[in-house]
């Protein structure tokens, strides 16, 4: 594998650290670039602490490649499922951001309430564990709950996960990466907006393709600040 | 006494500052690793600042074993009432932090919000001092006070004192760490799903008691970083 | 170009990042000063990151003034379209700051809350985009869209821009970061006073003229400390 | 005067920034150690800025001692006026902090949220300078606004400055910067309380008087941690 590879999927992991969007627990992967039929994330550990050398490689039914690897997430169940079911999806980051967890809590949805969340405009389900597990310990922990998971986040960008967090999908890491920041940054806004109360102008659907299409096209630019940050 | 357990019990103080949930006050103690009769707390001191040396040792009445030894905290008595009468408890920390205080002010009761805080889905009482002692200065100032808080406790992790603070216990130092972190997010969470409004679909009886097992499981990973931090 | 002036706005998007209001977005730009006819605005690049080499030329219709230059921001329309509308303005700050969003999403209007928000106190119209493009990529990426938004801020210090950001315009440099921070604490303000509910005792009229006379003859103060933060 | 009053008080300032009370503006005074007829206050500066170099000494009515010294705060006339009604009160804390502002612009009264802020218990008085003066610039640029505003603070620790901000008074520098902090984290609690709904069971004044007491004789722990921050 390419060195500059494992050190981006790496850095994702402390980007989000830094953005304040992963604490002690979340996981980012991406793709394999040479084999769409494996993924590429970090060992178990604390996102702020990885580095290339803890980047493993999954099949997509979530199982190490190296039987005799370093010790990986439960939840890897979750990023298998998702690149399993979705071929257009490159790179995953799943995290438990306060100002995101309301949204699966209670009934209001998440809106794009500007152009950096454009991507929530097509719609933000929420995953709720108990309709298809019952009582669960919430962990998406086995291949049948990162399918329900995966079931769930449809075609959308972003799944919320009742009383857990959410998963952001995108076709590039770096996309990735900048849908969990503005996932969570959008939340805060909503948060003030909906306090404030009477209708809410978000992004339509429309508006939202197409500020999704620049963000898309211009995410490097974030990109290189964030990586420098953290280097 | 082993310096490692000095070392940790000094690094949960300043691990509570560096995340945000102590500020110029708040402690932390365990019970004596070798007599269960005694516990471990810091001397009278602001917890950023608190390192192996300033540990002393109490007896379950909350009397230092070294009578000559530096000032102890006032609210030593917090600490020794709940030993004498949880002896599950292995370590407890209470502080003040903004998130969490108003819980205790007005009828909303605490939720679990995510599985982090699954603890917290047994239910959250509120101590209010002025049932049993009247019009106080708030402080745990006695072995009185310290009882009747222990008795609000009851047989759950958590416990808020009206106008105050909360005292979070648990079975081990890291996992009571761990839950004093989350009762401050999951506050948080919870502060901002009830402006949204509706009902809350939070962690249940059932799921709680999962998912907290998983936590007290894994909190080696989270704790590791945490001390890293504040090394 | 005099050296300090070039520095002193490559400062003024750092200390706008610094400040919390720009995140890897954002940009500043002033009036050319000895060429009434031109502007001086940053080539596209994270804030944080801007020196005095990074400044470029523009004319009032948005041009770079060298053809040969660096990637020049795409929203330097909206920079242009200002200076050309209000030749009283000499510096601009546009960015997309969390707290001040929720204004441009909902009826209530931004109050000045308090004397270093007295700028606001005239008024602060919001840009629907809608209105005269429809559907779009929310981007002022034309020069009929930067007409279209000089328009909408008219006579005003500030505009909201409808799930984008806000516009700040100064007399000074030093004004514009001055009136581009307290936007985003006015915000702030006001969304914890909405929240208690009941009018909002804020300034009117004619204490906003009085107190922003005062604020623009002392930012000096201010501005030196913001800028040896980031030097 | 001796050197260490001095760095107090200049170390007063900085703690004030570092405790996120103050930002680029604010100023704490202190009465005169060896005569009760003067009061010493920084020269007009950024607070974060301020050493003990740039203390300047003041007559009650708010006339710089050395006619020949740098330029002085306006505001100078906020710590005289109080100095002379107020024989009690030895130091003065002035800022705009975000979080207590709301509470000058509604009708709901702060409250004594927990314990460290006792002594908003007895009740705290809002001045609206309009009601003597008019549309003004806000700013207590007086003798007889500074008179004014002592009259509205009467016997209080705390009176609160419509579209303004906060004074807070003590009988003591450390109580003073004490007070300004949780003056600061009260209103942040008592803003998330309100949120929440019903009543809220904050301090009376019996509990306030006496939690006031330990405050005062326990602030040292606190000063000294602060006081090392900024060092």
């Amino acid at each position: 594998m390419e060195r500059d590879v494992l050190e981006d999927l790496a850095a994702a992991s402390r980007i989000l650290v830094d953005q304040g969007v992963f604490d002690a627990a979340g996981h980012v992967s991406m793709r394999h670039p040479h084999d769409a039929g494996r993924f590429l994330m970090s060992r178990s550990l604390a996102p702020a602490l990885v580095t290339a050398g803890d980047i493993m490689e999954f099949t997509l039914d979530s199982q190490p490649v190296d039987a005799h690897g370093p010790k990986p997430f439960i939840e890897r169940y979750l990023h298998g499922g998702i690149y399993a079911r979705r071929p257009d999806v490159m790179a995953i980051a799943h995290g438990h951001s306060a100002a995101v967890i309301p949204f699966g809590l209670v009934a209001t949805p998440m809106r794009a309430t500007y152009h950096n969340a454009a991507f929530l405009a097509a719609g933000v389900p929420v995953f709720d564990i108990r309709e298809r597990f019952g009582a669960t310990d919430i962990v998406i922990s086995s291949a049948e709950r990162g399918a329900a998971l995966a079931d769930a986040l449809g075609d959308k960008a972003v799944v919320l996960l009742r009383a857990h967090g959410f998963v952001a999908v995108a076709p590039d890491l770096p996309s990735a990466v900048f849908r969990a920041i503005f996932t969570e940054v959008s939340a805060r806004v909503q948060l003030q907006a909906e306090a404030l109360g009477g209708p809410i102008a978000a992004l339509d659907h429309e508006e939202g393709r197409k500020a999704d299409a620049i963000n898309l096209a211009t995410v490097g630019r974030s990109w290189e600040l964030w990586k420098r940050r953290v280097s």
